[in-house]
């Protein structure tokens, strides 16, 4: 059997490690589509499934996708090495938590590292993560997985203290809570080495935001640098390798919308430990349209998070908050921003001062900063006092932006609908999910100055022709397609006075917003 | 957002259905590598996951992999429209699964059509597959499953009575009694119908096998004409479209080593019920090497398969056979062979004839072509006044074969080694896996003169240096792979006297055969 082969490279980033090779040649050696083999240029591996093709490669050739070119440091014409791999020892361990086993320490390291490998087919880590679902994990596994995963990437070890961190569950419109929280306990001298995610279906993450007025791409030593000097920072986590195995679990969760419990715990507690966290606010927001919907899931993830940090040495206090409506008034990257920099010059949105700074009041009691019963007033203050906004500035300099931004300096969109209230009434809800959606369609997070501004909030009485929200758009095209959205699945409903009636038909027939 | 697209095609058979997107184009448009689009080609729709490229596509082309433009009858330059996907319904009906809910027909069979339909993705299925290992399947829904399952494929209605057939679970090497019972139960007036699957990873499949002497890749058309004709046959079942989904879920199944039991009887009981089986014989080989290798799991199989077949009209007899050795002395398809036609002209191993008249006995009485307890001398009277091998000569005419060839006329492998034993002794164990592998290495099935030739079996007593077996293969390199294997996986152990000896490690070590 041939084991030598000349690699021509394909530029496709094909997501999985797929190399491919002739059909003819293949067949010779017993080599298949789908088979699982090992690719070796001298020293570097990767774990490859294999494609077959009767014409574009020839014999004595394999064609490598980029990814796995550029995992192996393979270029056109080096000669690779093909050989058969094993069975992982994964398989056996999952196979185990399917069958109703608890699993070890050792086990969960060895799923975590060939996962890391690219050792685990797709197949097989959401076969890994429907156990995890069906079967649960305990106290001891999650702290296991969480430990696996620090260990998968890079940690920073600032080497002062005390270091916080905090992380929200998700799902809320325009929640920019971080953005206030990080310079206030910065202000305040504790240490707070901030990731944040990009979006994915919201609005926006508060790394896009972010990114409006600072480079969020950071490097660990960037990071650390930056918060060293001024106790803090707000970085995208993507690209800095902390938890990396988590990056992967995300990949197969998020297409499959599964979250076991643990894996979730794992995954958040992760990220802050590889960062060296040492107290924790975690804020669960519960509602409509928010990631958590139920008070129980909430309720048993907040017992979990404080159970599982103990055991990680780290101290977590848990917020359950209103999640049912989005927070502040603009929705997308800029539109957010205007409120941020509004709310650290003393104006801003209430409800997201009253929650930034609750939080924040928490991360500096637990910090030493305040004492019981005293942080919120401080965080508050260290907004009204003007000493968050100066930490801001020089955390946005730091971070390569430019700290005197004003509000009205960022590039919103041009073009603009607005929409009001048909009749009068009282507002029953601001859905979260239309309002993304709606935002998204008008170009947010990728095009910065698009989205929604929002002129209400649920239990405002309205009248009839009164401003309930405007789209925001850089382009006319995404502007109408956002409109047309909006009207078709109505972000904003009044209070039904009228739930339904019954006719002819003699079935009841419900008004449609409050059958959603 | 651009909704036609200019088709380039890739010859890739990416086993999975991958298009390929202009990076830019596609971020632009909200579209990232991972996202399940419909791409469709005037009316032709196909379920796809977008890859993006920066360089190999342009904007406004899309590149198909062979097998999207083959489903989808795309060629170069066709315009094609792309769409979103709705969320596919099966997805909720798998949750239910996973929650521990009973599926109804109805959600049973919108999982089938949507697999059919490719909306499901790899690791759904996976998902899907996880949940019924788990959560199991009861009665009505195995039922459901395997009816949905006979749906999504062509079926076969020959018109005549009885309709017969056989199945066998699997593993053990050289089990060749499909080629015995078949002309018997034939010869006997009786319709059989027969398909049978290529190996995957053993020695050789019952239509490799057969393939030495005749072409079966036949068509369900000409199935039919040959069995009404002979009353017999025995076809590859994977080229007609019978019980299509069978296929689809063995792909997952398979590499995942995951075979829950609900699923495996629908996959077995829906091939036999979409030729029109009336009654059918299965045997369950159970032993160390044997697919199934539990009694308590051999019995519970038996059990499902005897009531589901009642639900589905059929009448199963079920029986489980020894499954610790091979069955015959050829391993790999020319070599089986011989011992069939030996076997047919009344001569042939003692244990393939034996076996093969017990099932075809049993299926003579349930076809009401013997009396009770007579099925087994009517079977091998038939096999020895050479009724049975006239048969086989029309069968395998009618499926293009020379009905003349003698057992010396199959070309077998010129390069040679064989094994002696190395002491005296009892033969304790010839083990299935390590015959499997060795015949393999060999060359077969693809090779198909190549295997092994067993001389002993469990039980024999052997002198030292007495031929235990032979390795046979068409390739001289391949001969000496083999043979190493063969020194390195002994493949036939001697009863050990001395099952283990403690030494000054005072730790009992025992002898690796007994250990294995």
């Amino acid at each position: 059997m041939r084991t030598k082969f000349a690699v021509r490279t394909l530029d496709i980033t094909a997501g999985v490690s797929v190399v491919i090779l002739n059909e003819e040649e293949a067949t010779e050696n017993d080599i298949f589509a789908g088979d699982r083999l090992i690719v070796d240029n001298g020293g570097k591996q990767a774990v490859v499934t294999v494609d077959v093709s009767k014409t574009i490669v020839k014999r004595g050739e394999i064609v490598l996708f980029a990814d796995v070119a550029e995992k192996i440091g393979a270029k056109q014409g080096d000669m690779l090495t093909l050989a058969q791999t094993g069975h992982p020892a994964s398989i056996e361990f999952i196979k185990k938590k399917m069958d109703g086993g608890i699993l070890q320490e050792n086990e969960i390291d060895t799923i975590i590292s060939e996962l890391m490998e690219n050792k685990l087919t797709d197949m097989e880590l959401a076969s890994f993560i429907t156990s995890l679902y069906i079967r649960g994990l305990n106290t001891e596994e999650t702290v296991a997985l969480t430990k696996a995963i620090v260990n998968s990437g890079q940690t920073l070890d600032l080497g002062v203290h005390p270091v916080v961190d905090k992380h929200c569950t998700g799902g809320v419109a325009g929640n920019r809570t971080t953005m206030l929280i990080v310079p206030i306990v910065a202000a305040a001298g504790l240490y707070i080495p901030k990731t944040s995610s990009r979006s994915i279906t919201s609005a926006s993450g508060t790394a896009d935001t972010m990114e409006v007025l600072a480079n969020v791409d950071l490097t660990l030593e960037e990071m650390k640098r930056i918060v060293l000097k001024t106790h803090g920072c707000i970085a995208w986590g993507g690209g800095m390798n902390l938890a990396s195995a988590d990056d992967r679990l995300i990949k197969i969760r998020h297409p499959m919308r599964l979250d076991p419990k643990g894996v979730m715990v794992a995954s958040v507690l992760a990220k802050k430990k590889a960062v060296g966290a040492e107290f924790v606010a975690i804020d669960i927001p519960v509602g409509r349209g928010a990631k958590i919907t139920s008070m129980d899931l909430a309720n048993e993830l907040a017992r979990e998070f404080v159970v599982i940090s103990a055991k990680l040495g780290m101290k977590s206090e848990i917020f359950i908050t209103y999640g049912r409506d989005p927070v502040g008034c603009g929705i997308g990257p800029a539109l957010e921003c205007r409120d941020v920099l509004e709310a650290l010059q003393g104006r801003g949105p209430a409800d997201l001062v009253q929650k930034s700074c609750k939080l924040a009041g928490a991360i500096l009691e637990m910090g030493g900063k305040a004492e019981s019963g005293r942080g919120y007033a401080i965080a508050l203050q260290l907004l009204q006092n003007g000493k968050a906004y100066e930490k801001m500035k020089e955390i946005i300099e730091m971070q390569g932006g430019n700290p005197n931004v004003k509000p009205d300096d960022l590039p919103i969109g041009q073009y603009r609908e607005q929409f009001y209230a048909q009749e009068d009434g009282r507002i029953h809800l601001v859905d979260n999910r239309a309002v993304n959606r709606i935002a998204r369609a008008a170009g947010a997070p990728k095009s910065k100055g698009s989205g929604m501004i929002l002129y209400v909030e649920s239990g405002d009485k309205v009248k009839k022709g009164q401003l309930l929200f405007e789209i925001v758009s850089e382009s006319e095209t995404k502007l109408s397609f956002a409109s047309e959205l909006a009207k078709d699945i109505n972000p904003i409903e009044l209070e039904a006075v009228i739930l339904g009636k019954m006719g002819e038909t003699g079935v009841f027939e419900w008004k449609p917003e409050t059958a959603r």
